[in-house]
């Protein structure tokens, strides 16, 4: 499936086949293309928890308001985000650039984050929001549909996961089998109502 | 060009023939795509500002520590979010859905985000982050190449775009001709590292 027909065709599907399983080679092969997904100073921020469990899917479910696509979609992922990925062990996302680059960038690096919560909140966010893209996209060519969420209790599904506490939950993206295809598009706003040329008014 | 192609071959690129020129149905593709991404309560917060005017650009370049592709690239996108779209005019997004829908949901959404400054704002990032992806993907099918970027003075680039108070600024992405092959990647991390099954520790 071409680029184009992969974003014209995704829709966010809320009604899954609950009896499909994915296989495991089906689920490295997403994992692995949402890991292609850009970060910025390469820092690979993104922590996906993959929810197989069917007791841990039931809690989720109850977080999210009781939407069946939790516990029904064949797969589950949790994106979250390690806020302090700068600081651990930054050279690795570095190793094989050369020397001289290495030198310039983890300095510089360290210097954009250090301090800077909310920076580092945005960069969590962007760079699960780019990896879930990537996931939903990866999802349709291979004949799924998929959903984004963030409709949920986050405190609840905070501590349903045990998320630690220097990394920020960002939202789920569902993957399955659909069985009921998208309504029409509520209501699309115009390119000129979202696109501004050069500067705001 | 089918999808996991695009997702693989993409890379950051940041040198770019200063030359070529984008036409208007190409920048209008592009944009109509991202426009296709998700957002969460279809509130489509996205705004891009599409920077044309070169003086625009120099001004802009400046405030991103002269990074060349700000002004070389064909295509340079500014991607912010409208804060409080779920508060303008929200029978908008949702005016297709039968009555009952929007009865619910539109109530459902104002007691979502209100007085929920962070959310509001994590909303933008997430939005503008899966735009953006789009945006690249969309890109290499066209046969250019792209770059996301956030190492940039934000509050010089929120006075030279006239940024609205009510507005954040997410990114950046350049699209257009790149004359300079990516590096090698840097230093990737394993699924190992980036994906937790069921739970944390």
């Amino acid at each position: 499936m071409n680029v184009s027909e992969a974003i014209e065709t995704r829709r966010s599907i809320k009604a899954y086949d609950a009896s499909h399983r994915m296989s495991e080679a089906e689920i490295e092969k997403l994992m692995t293309l949402a890991m292609l997904s850009p970060t910025a100073w390469n820092i690979q921020n993104w922590r996906f928890v993959l929810v197989k469990d069917p007791e841990q899917r039931k809690k989720l479910r109850a977080a999210a308001w009781d939407q069946a696509q939790v516990t029904d979609a064949s797969l589950l992922v949790v994106l979250t985000a390690d806020l302090k990925a700068w600081d651990k062990t930054p050279s690795r996302y570095w190793k094989n650039a050369p020397q001289p680059v290495q030198d310039y960038i983890l300095p510089a690096m360290h210097q954009f984050y250090e301090g800077r919560e909310q920076l580092q909140r945005d960069e969590g966010m962007r760079s699960c929001g780019m990896a879930a893209m990537t996931l939903m996209l990866a999802a349709q060519e291979m004949g799924y549909q998929s959903g984004p969420m963030d409709g949920f209790d986050f405190d609840a599904v905070s501590r349903i996961i045990n998320l630690p506490t220097d990394h920020a939950l960002v939202m789920f993206v569902v993957i399955g089998r659909g069985i009921q295809a998208a309504p029409p598009r509520a209501g699309s706003l115009s390119l000129n109502d979202v696109v501004v040329l050069d500067t705001f008014a």
